[in-house]
């Protein structure tokens, strides 16, 4: 199995920009991407290759240099990055996913069918891995347009049920989820680090003890 | 096995109250608990009761008995209700899981562990199961509680890790999941039937066609 993990540095998570500052963001991000590269490297991969979209960052080289993940630059948009370089038996898995162990991105590659799709929050795609010839297609309700796809070629199409693969990061609430499920991540550690706290004298919920109010 | 499914039917789903009335809510929850009981009912299931806080409903009775359950009555404060009943090889499994089928629930049976835990979203216990003495304690983070719990007693303690059991509705966002993901559902047909419709141009949303605005 090959590996894509694409990757934006950019101004990235705009949605959690009301609580983080874009350098806040930036590391966070980063957490994220080695959370996702450490689950992926625990497992019998043949390449891993972080695709980043923009120039080169000496942060991002460092992070694939110690999980022994290529690097490859393409400022194309997102899907056609990733169609260029997918082909039969290559899975992509998108850098946003904190929760993610071993053992669910293990359990994901021995799923059987032409394309298995683990689906996230909100009708995206958080992991898809093809079997066949395919052609991803980002955005905007992800996930059911690549079961269509799939289906339409005459593929069989299993989902990867996971509660862990199904949590990707955009909104604040997806944080409290790290701060619940994966204390022990990078992900989790950056947080903390940066002022979040978890509360659950109530219903549970993240406070930025400096600098900012509760979120 | 035998399962408890607790249900609420005075004023239920309170966040959802911008966009349904009480009626409305009603009718979902009913569709909800009908989802429910069809898929554990499909499974190897000893006895299934519905736990009904508050008084007797005809609807409740008449869904119950469709799909082979018990119904009981008691109006004690959720986790003292279902704890009165809780015994070993019993599974507690919360009525507002549209994206069930029996396929989830069959696997989630299968899990070995003295207690075995589905988590929803935002720290809550979607289903849980125990093959020995245990004591539950919904409400304010029951997922952290019930892990620390049995381990505590020493237990064995497995995480069900499935995107369908975690998919409790609560909010509107939640209400995304069902018309992405179960669109034969009965709570998806009530959706559609009170003019909830799901657009796929940009990001996936619901918009309800008829006398509210989009949500």
């Amino acid at each position: 199995m090959k590996v894509i993990v694409p990757f934006r540095l950019e101004d990235p998570k705009a949605r959690l920009s009301v609580y983080l500052k874009r350098e806040e963001r930036e590391e966070l991000a980063l957490c994220m991407l080695s959370d996702v590269l450490k689950a992926i490297s625990k497992t019998d991969v043949e390449r891993v290759t972080v695709l980043l979209s923009g120039s080169s960052d000496e942060r991002v080289e460092s992070l694939a240099s110690n999980f022994g993940a290529e690097l490859e630059f393409d400022k194309s948009e997102l899907s056609k990055a990733i169609n260029r370089r997918l082909e039969a038996l290559t899975a992509v898995i998108v850098s946003d996913l904190p929760l993610l162990s071993k053992e669910v991105v293990k359990k994901f590659f021995e799923l059987e069918g032409d394309v298995v799709i683990a689906p996230g929050r909100r009708g995206g795609t958080n992991m898809l891995l093809t079997r066949k010839e395919f052609r991803v297609s980002y955005h905007y309700g992800s996930y059911l347009k690549h079961v269509t796809m799939a289906k339409r070629m005459n593929y069989t199409v299993k989902i990867f049920d996971s509660f862990f693969a199904g949590c990707d990061v955009d909104t604040p609430d997806d944080l409290l989820e790290v701060m619940i499920h994966s204390p022990n991540s990078e992900t989790c550690k950056c947080l903390r680090k940066l002022g979040f706290r978890l509360l659950l004298e109530k219903n549970p919920k993240i406070v930025r003890v400096r600098n900012y109010g509760e979120i």
